[in-house]
């Protein structure tokens, strides 16, 4: 069983794979698979996968079968399992407990070449739709508390499989990441008693350099001090913390937003490679005064290095006004 | 002039190139500069760098002329520059001030093919000396409150140019990486009085399955919650926070462990990219009972994905314990 292990300085936990443990021979960089051959996510290839969890079928068609328009797997290498208790427990100063929690793929169409360019507003919904109903069910679980949903486009970025996909991670505990934006926010709310979030949406929209684009319900801007070029922050007017309490009437305009977003940097930037992450509230917490949900988009144009990786400071070739300039001239029709 | 703009709900410092601003078509992934052409900092070349400010010379040449044994010079293309003061300002919610600190190539010798496991100990002491002649030096400019100081080893890793060198960065503000790790410890202590470090050098010294070399003074480790494949830290056996305060004594035992470490990592990984950072004390504030200066060195053998960025955890595939024992078992006589 894998194990979480927290570090004893800066209190971070890490999963560490002990079963499928990899030797430094199977650690090359060029870990590129070949591509073009057989794939495990296409339709007709459905016992390839473990059971779904959820699928779209709009023919009513046997789950596990073709058919579908979306479906969502446990993911066949998982980084956690979902069977097993916690088991917290120290080892000297150390702490750590079992690697459990739930690893699944959202398979988000059946279309192996399909892109975030060739895909419509009504694909993207329906992708949106599958990350919501997966929070709710396994929000039932309270083992969880968290739940980080990120797609990976692009080998540069860590996909391992070019069929589109996003993935979703239910942790037992909040990831670092997660608690430090939730620690700000909630110090920002305590003196000023206003969402951080809802701050920077007003001031972004009266002063217009970092928009990129923008409808009725949600607003994509380059981050002040984003750390990387063309770095977009997705966020919704209206101030929700949590993305399983979105209203359904949402799910268009956070979509045409994404896909728009997604449209412009594929062809500004020639298609290449990115994260995106979806952050919403913790489970064990009511942050709903002071945390406002988001997605960031990080296209995977430079390379992270020692300064970095030792400082935790970024250094950004490409202000984000001009970045977002760039994005809002960039026409997708 | 670069901007330091910071992160208004994270309180994270980026640095924002306002000058040599990049365009899309100037961010490629396949960045990849053509080798074996000119390098600007091979013997001869002296005129392609900004002034020396530091080197070893035994011939007792003239400074900018060849005969060095090793060369700081500032870096040609700075991400932050040295003449100015802070002016720190608000903008609405957001803080920024001008980008002012010290960015400096350490040319740690005139052969341009040498590498870690072709260097001996002594290359590396003269490499170690000149961080600490530095550290001291630029820690005279009360500006600057940190100094990052690091290797790129390898294009993964964010080498720009082949010939060995390390860099540094004096910084006006403590980037977050390093108030984390400053915080965590002072909270050990203050629970403990008892330096975190210095804790985790007793247990893993009497565990020993993580150790991965060790001197008199020194010991190299794969840390209990390892990120990444084969990242290790070598610490000083004695307590010591700052770097600039280490005996002379130490520079052999320090440059034999780092020397023997990246060795074993050469060899048993088929010369992978890697960053090493010193990590030491900040100028600003005395950290001496609690901290305690370390080398990280990260072997980049994984890709970083959505999930790492979105949530700060890492999933490591190979345990330390198995990394550890792989190094110990690897030969470099």
């Amino acid at each position: 069983m894998p194990e979480l292990r927290k570090d004893p300085i800066i209190g971070r936990w890490v999963i560490i794979s002990t079963e499928r443990a990899k030797r430094p021979s199977d650690l090359t960089i060029a870990q590129s698979k070949s591509h073009g051959g057989f794939c495990p996510l296409c339709p007709g290839n459905e016992d390839r996968t473990p059971p779904e969890v959820f699928s779209v079928r709009e023919d009513n068609s046997a789950p596990d079968t073709s058919g579908w328009k979306l479906r969502v797997v446990p993911n066949k290498f998982p980084a956690l399992v979902t069977e097993g208790e916690l088991n917290k427990r120290g080892e000297g100063i150390y702490d750590k407990m079992n690697g459990v929690g739930a690893h699944e793929v959202i398979i988000e169409t059946p279309n192996h070449d399909a892109n975030a360019s060739t895909l419509g507003v009504n694909d993207f919904m329906q992708v949106m739709l599958a990350y919501q109903q997966r929070l709710i069910e396994l929000k039932q679980d309270k083992r969880f508390r968290y739940i980080s949903i990120f797609k990976n486009y692009g080998e540069v970025a860590g996909a391992s499989l070019e069929h589109p996909h996003s993935q979703l991670i239910a942790l037992p505990v909040v990831p670092k990441r997660a608690v430090e934006k939730l620690d700000g926010s909630q110090a920002y709310y305590a003196y000023k008693e206003r969402c951080v979030f809802c701050d920077i949406l007003d001031q972004e929209l009266s002063d217009g350099r970092r928009i990129v684009h923008e409808n009725d319900e949600f607003v994509a801007y380059e981050p002040f001090a984003s750390r990387f070029p063309f770095e977009t922050c997705i966020l919704p007017k209206k101030h929700i913390s949590s993305f399983e309490e979105t209203d359904e009437y949402l799910f268009e305009p956070m979509s045409e937003a994404l896909s728009t977003v997604l449209k412009k940097i594929n062809k500004s930037l020639g298609f290449p490679p990115y994260n995106y992450m979806l952050h919403s509230s913790p489970f064990n917490k009511n942050v709903s005064e002071f945390y406002h949900w988001h997605i960031e988009i990080i296209p995977r144009l430079t390379k992270v290095a020692g300064f970095e990786w030792g400082s935790g400071f970024y250094i950004n070739p490409t202000p984000p006004e001009q970045a977002a300039q760039y994005l809002r001239e960039t026409s997708i029709d």
